[in-house]
């Protein structure tokens, strides 16, 4: 059986996995990245992390390499720069100090940019040249395919749709510091900050009234719009709103077939998809009208992440 | 010698010409596209053409193919659809229907992206694998080449960032109804619309008080400025803001390694290129910074609009 290692960085869990060539992955694991400040103890966890998952086959295997999805990765240079929650400072050559340890080919790609290949091998994006998956966690990411191929950009940063400037001034600042960049709207901390928002902007009664902003949680706002709170209510829609608008005009760019949504805040279905087809179609040059479709992820409840990262090797056999 | 018959459809003039590999175009001629509201007879003023360039060879010579570029151009379905500055209205079939004309291969695409391949054949980007070609002519058009492939989109209509919406609202409308749309600022006729802005911003002397908008030209507003006219210089200071803004996102999408401007209001060197780029560095996420080259075109002088059809052909060779 071959078998692809991949490997997602995240700044709570490292999470590792074999993965199969059909995007099975029975065997996986995770620990806490920030217990491991020292990068070369972090090094030697990953290598003892997989070692422990090899250890459990039963089954005769040949180990085609290993793929690592990570924030403010470098796909061309194989290095993790200045990434603002990861434990190690300035530019990280994570690819050439694993190879050291590890006698197999090796990529690293932007996380985002590992889903949209998860996507397309794994996902609803099968069979598909054409794409963007946005992903919306606590920021929000962006992986970009055109002409059936992962756009990675000169220096291999492409796809940093977070930080699209919405506003020109005087818009919200990302933790980038970028003035009206799109996650500060449309990310669960942008929703966050869009209850503040609304609670500043109107007098309706809320039970958002009484919790602080550091108590406020993505779920409680999809059951207090589920229950009617106006002020849930109205930050979804200002949300879906934004989003559709910015996706319309992402679509100017590459003309894609479809735009995937990925992460907690999509799975709250018709609060942020059906406003946000709507928005979108409305913005959308004629010439576009009809013919993208906004979906949702085929790698909901699947092991999104590690699928991702492993895809950058499959993607290559 | 090996050639291929370049065609650029504008909505003043059709410009063929005979392209060899090296982008020579010695062989070229013309006609008024307005005065073929027939789409037959433009089939067949079209074919007229090639013949009679053909005629005034005095050398052996393989023809490998026919290249077009034009407006609203769908390059996968060989179709130009609702192009608001030419005389045929509705979805034209100009692919099929040359091909009962001209037995060679035809390929056609969107203006500024042949454009695009024409600056990577035979201008400023040979050898650059990512890169962006903006054209600023009396609208603006674009064209995106990611791992040194041109980006066609879905169905062929990729690269529409004229249309791009900078203000998310309350915006100037283009051509298209797009509020807020790039075009609108950042183009020949945006650039006059910003002289009728300034005018009734400011109150300083200007030669433009006295000039009604239809007798405005792009190259009285860069006389003016270099004159120093300060609406003429607040104009252009506007633009250059805008569009630097503008491209500093564009670049969160594909980093590019270089963003080329082409068109008559590029040659007006310091008041745009110098701020633009100022502008630009200033947006760029840090991750950008010192990484984008914003770089004139290399096709200005040359017959750009022919060399980037034929560019169409000559990239598949």
């Amino acid at each position: 059986m071959e078998l692809v290692v991949g490997i997602d960085i995240g700044g709570t869990k490292t999470k590792i996995g074999l993965v199969d060539a059909q995007g099975n992955s029975d065997f996986n694991t995770f620990f806490r990245t920030k217990e491991y400040p020292d990068f070369q103890n972090y090094l030697a966890q990953i290598v003892a992390s997989i070692d422990e998952l090899i250890a459990q086959l039963t089954t005769p295997y040949h180990m085609v390499g290993v793929g690592i999805g990570a924030p403010n990765a470098s796909s061309k240079r194989g290095t993790i720069e200045h990434a603002a929650n990861l434990p190690w400072k300035g530019s990280v050559p994570l690819v050439d100090e694993l190879k050291k340890h590890i006698d197999l080919p090796i990529k690293l790609m932007n996380d985002a940019s590992a889903a949209a290949l998860g996507e397309m091998l794994f996902g609803n994006a099968k069979g598909m040249n054409d794409f963007i998956v946005i992903t919306l966690g606590t920021g929000l990411g962006s992986g970009i395919v055109a002409n059936g191929q992962l756009i990675e950009g000169f220096d291999g940063f492409a796809g940093e749709l977070g930080h699209f400037d919405l506003t020109f001034g005087d818009g919200r600042l990302t933790g980038l510091g970028v003035d009206g960049g799109l996650e500060a709207y449309v990310s669960a901390t942008g929703l966050k900050r869009t209850i503040m928002y609304m609670l500043s902007k109107h007098m309706d009664k809320s039970r958002f009234r009484a919790i602080a902003y550091n108590d406020l949680h993505g779920e409680d706002i999809t059951k207090a719009a589920e229950e009617g709170d106006a002020i849930a209510i109205k930050a979804f829609e200002y949300t879906s709103k934004i989003l559709g608008h910015a996706l319309a005009n992402f679509v100017t760019f590459t003309q894609p077939e479809a735009i995937f949504l990925l992460g907690g805040l999509t799975s709250s279905g018709k609060w942020i998809f059906d406003t946000t087809k709507q928005y979108m179609e409305k913005h959308l040059l004629k010439v576009y009208q009809g013919k993208v479709k906004l979906l949702s992820s085929g790698m909901h409840g699947k092991n999104a992440a590690i699928l991702g990262a492993a895809s950058l090797i499959w993607n290559e056999q």
